[in-house]
């Protein structure tokens, strides 16, 4: 029996990068895009609370079975779990997102929302993203290190409440791939005016990034920089192991 | 002058939580209240990308400034931090959220979300939350943890890329506290039929949790359950450093 092989982004189903990961994915199993219906960049891992989801069943293209829905990407995943995957996937994969998620980004993005909602659940997860700005993008200089990545991680199966952020930079031929840490980083001057009608104050969000460590060469930014694909390994325990000791004169009993 | 100390949260800037918090702070320092105009649970570390966000001041309440916000927790910082404060702040706090954000939880709290933003931004950040379902909660027995947890941070600041994941148990005398590690857990039988009109199929999102290490006595869940305040000390540099070897087969350079 086929793997199955559950594909889904935040750049919504009828983005580029996504139809190019399925279509990667399929000679490797049977694949179910459950995507969301629209745009939802920044997502990171939210999850649907305040309203109902609604899930719609497209005509599957190509053998690719094709499902939209207006959540977010965690929520896509949630909901294929439960109502449209036959049973647990073997893989699942989120992208490839029309820009990047390295450093800090990578919290606000809901193309690695969706990979750690997968890894939550315990199965194989990885995240693919291009750094470029244009919704044409060529994806071609970069399948044969997803499909490396990809049979990597089907052949050696991650640890436990650990998935895959993977980059790419924007080039005619990668360099190569590094293994890397996340670089840090910081967001500024990130509003601009939206010159609303009637007084009202409002901005629309954007900013510039510096990065923070720019010297580093073991960071996913370094790696881009220099025309590498990233692969930064993310771990679900964010618990600062190495804090605990010095936290703990805060710990009391049986007063606080 | 007195330390400037914004508070934020996900409930919303209506939240009995967040005015028991603010209230809490004014003591210590100068208060600003930036939040969500309405519910923004689930919020994760998701921005707007999308529409504008609308920035609204309402009239102090007995010294405390106070700004209400259409977009999300993490909008709230970043829009505090560029538009509302008069300068860095010395401390965000973030709560208290009627809800607790324990253990994987955390990954889509917007609680967290805001708290993980301010600590991006290099500001000393803790999120407090309590294991309830009512709105009337009573906050007055966890008081005392959190001025002692506030004053401890501000004291003994957290090392670069930490925040701090504060729990409460719904008690009427806490026991104590513990310094924890994130439990591992989690969330099944996630959707409920919406029954839509139309045919249409959609879902609430809702869920059973379940705890994958019961016995372990050193997570925030085990904390909660004995009557205790967890302290969980976050860390936003999510690599999986341990990873980085087992993974350099992948590496390559210059061919793919």
């Amino acid at each position: 029996m086929k793997p199955i092989i559950l594909v889904t982004n935040d750049d919504g189903i009828s983005a580029l990068g996504i139809r190019t990961l399925a279509r990667l994915m399929k000679p490797i199993g049977e694949v179910y895009v459950v995507a969301p219906d629209s745009p939802r960049s920044g997502a990171g891992c939210s999850i649907t609370c305040t309203r109902p989801v609604e899930l719609r069943r497209l005509p599957d293209d190509d053998g690719i079975h094709l499902y939209a829905c207006s959540g977010t990407p965690v929520d896509c995943v949630k909901l294929a779990f439960e109502h449209v995957l036959p049973s647990t996937p073997t893989l699942v994969v989120s992208g490839i997102n029309h820009g990047d998620n390295a450093s800090i980004s990578m919290h606000y993005s809901g193309t690695m929302g969706a990979v750690i909602e997968a890894c939550l659940k315990r199965v194989p997860a990885i995240g693919f993203s291009l750094r470029t700005s244009k919704s044409d993008a060529d994806f071609s200089p970069y399948t044969d290190a997803i499909l490396r990545i990809t049979h990597h991680v089907l052949q050696q199966p991650l640890p436990e409440y650990v998935c895959l952020n993977v980059n790419f930079p924007e080039v005619d031929t990668l360099r190569g791939m590094r293994v890397c840490r996340m670089a840090k980083g910081i967001w500024s001057a990130e509003w601009e005016d939206a010159h609303q009608p009637h007084g009202k104050e409002s901005y629309w969000l954007t900013g510039h990034f510096t990065h923070l460590d720019p010297e580093a060469t073991d960071t996913d930014y370094a790696a881009l920089d220099l025309g590498y694909a990233s692969i930064v390994p993310i771990k679900l325990d964010m618990t600062a192991h190495d804090c605990l000791e010095a936290l703990s004169p805060l710990a009391s009993s049986p007063q606080i």
